[in-house]
């Protein structure tokens, strides 16, 4: 989680908002990919930080599938990143700040729990909660 | 729809889910992106038709959001791509057949019906339904 804190430092710095994501061999514990959110200097809306990770992994890999890899987030996915993670076959998501206004995982459109998602990753939610939080609350508290 | 309909075929001739994509400007009616999915050719869960067409329209805009463009689609989107439309400010969704397994628009999540999705497209299922799914039944009768 250390390091994906590093990530959305990183992505905030960049005028970003700061989330940032890695992804893990969960056997070598080796990290595979890591990334921070690229939304706006990308033009693009889905540059997710857990997006990226999971495409330069998959990349890196040279499978659509990782299902001995690990995702660590500083904050709870939003729908279209926890149903990328199910599509990928992620084996564990652990994410740092819950996210009760866009988050898709414990709250929203609960995507692991509907009876269509094929396959649901174990969740870890509130690993280092409060500087995963901390750092969103200084970013949007320095753009108000 | 029939031009994303060609995507489709086009997607299922390189051995992919045969379903495809196109956005559109509302007001000039132009063509802006197209695309078919390419998970597997590209090692890329997230590479569904939808989201390569947003991805690709938002770069040729320089803007993370659309909110004059509409998407047409051969099949109900995904969560993750209904999330994506919803971000990407789409303002109308066309969609071909119904996706009662794997849908995240009328099906499952339902992405657009919670109080959380800022951003509601108009939607309009069922457009050329019946070419838009044989497509599809046609592609997996072939892969049995």
């Amino acid at each position: 989680m250390k390091q994906a804190l590093t990530e959305a430092k990183a992505a905030g710095a960049r005028g970003e908002v700061p989330v940032g994501a890695i992804v893990v061999d969960s056997i070598t514990r080796q990290v595979i990919a890591v990334a921070g959110n690229e939304t706006e200097c990308n033009h693009d809306p889905t540059a997710h930080a857990e997006l990226l990770a999971l495409q330069r992994a998959c990349k890196i890999k040279g499978t659509p599938r990782l299902p001995g890899c690990d995702l660590y987030v500083t904050l709870e996915p939003c729908p279209m990143c926890a149903t990328a993670l199910s599509f990928a076959r992620i084996r564990r998501l652990y994410f740092g700040a819950y996210d009760p206004k866009s988050g898709g995982v414990d709250h929203g459109p609960k995507i692991f729990s509907h009876a269509a998602c094929h396959h649901q990753p174990e969740v870890y939610g509130g690993i280092q909660e409060q500087e995963c939080g901390e750092i969103l609350k200084e970013f949007f508290r320095d753009k108000r």
